[in-house]
């Protein structure tokens, strides 16, 4: 049975998922880095980047590094927000542009991006993007289709994990608390009052000072 | 040298500190008890109520009370927001009321409760309430005389918290984040962004489900 996943979704103890005025060169506006420092280290993060491997001896191994790792396993489709893909708004003006994650995008499977604009599908390396005006459910059909089996990420941002949690089409819902007021920016738990009613939460520490909960959907 | 020192105060996940709609018989508004759920079980707030204690025999001595007895720790004085006095708003009207804490107030220090109207200085059991129209300065200033050496607890609500911390007056937050969304209330953190950064931050998850911060004054 597929299920719907949300990993690694970081959000300041104020409760903002993202900062104010993204732009292409900031695509956590004014958070800069902040809510992915813990991520960074990891040795899951080192390996997917490659590039400063040797610099950090292949990245850290501890609990923030699990939660990263756990987040890859068994996952044969993401959903996407199109803010995840390119900052563009409106009709797409320039289709060459192959969005945020370069020639190798870290997915490796269909990805599904939410978007009023009409655009014809984009392999880019082993990852497949699909541009499509669906509702949560309907973007979790296909996605559920697509990954043939295995599960479907959730990427985010947040605003689509919330209109997915709202929907209550989320069955794992891992989100990071980085000790940081952020103070302004788009908050994830908006209109979300008594969720945890359909959820167990589990909730860890790391030295790395973000906690890490995991809401599991009720059975 | 006197330290201004915030302990056990619950907000949600997503930053409330308190609910909406409270009343006389709903403190914390549509809240209810559920950010204080995890205080209930602690052998510090059994023995503190006393009425109980049999029932769970004597409380639990875990990581929640840990926190809980500390907070007991080395205080002389404290300082509330008219709220945690009693529900009133304007003029006292009823002086014979003597405020939501019976005959033994758990304070046993004199407390200085910050409102805009006067009221005689009223002892209650070893307590004794200081109605005073102060800023946050001055009502340190006075709470740091009473508690002659000692330090000073800064007792909330999240209005007056949030206050002290904008002045820059709070040597120690703890901060007790349950895992719960209350979608609506009184925010702890709007307008502090950046606070992190003149505070150290430990956090340590608690098998309750909650999460313990402590944010420590940067020398």
């Amino acid at each position: 049975m597929t299920k719907l996943r949300v990993h690694n979704l970081a959000v300041s103890i104020d409760g903002f998922a993202t900062g104010e005025g993204r732009t292409f060169e900031t695509p956590f506006g004014h958070a800069g880095q902040r809510l992915m420092t813990w991520f960074f280290p990891t040795h899951s993060f080192v390996s997917m980047t490659g590039h400063d491997a040797e610099a950090v001896g292949g990245g850290t191994r501890g609990v923030d590094d699990a939660f990263a790792a756990a987040s890859q396993v068994g996952i044969g489709a993401e959903i996407m927000g199109r803010g995840k893909f390119g900052p563009q708004l409106g009709p797409w003006e320039d289709e060459s542009w192959r969005g945020w994650w370069g020639e190798e995008p870290p997915f490796h499977t269909p990805v599904v991006v939410l978007t009023h604009h009409a655009r014809p599908d984009l392999p880019v390396g082993e990852t497949t993007f699909l541009f499509r005006d669906a509702s949560p459910r309907e973007a979790l059909d296909l996605a559920a289709v697509e990954a043939d089996g295995l599960d479907v990420r959730l990427g985010g941002g947040p605003t689509v994990v919330r209109e997915f949690l709202e929907a209550d089409l989320v069955d794992h819902l891992h989100i990071v608390v980085v000790p940081i007021v952020l103070g302004r920016g788009v908050r994830l738990w908006d209109g979300l009052e008594n969720l945890e009613e359909r959820f167990d939460v589990e909730v860890t520490a790391s030295p790395s000072g973000v906690v890490h909960y995991v809401f599991t959907r009720k059975q």
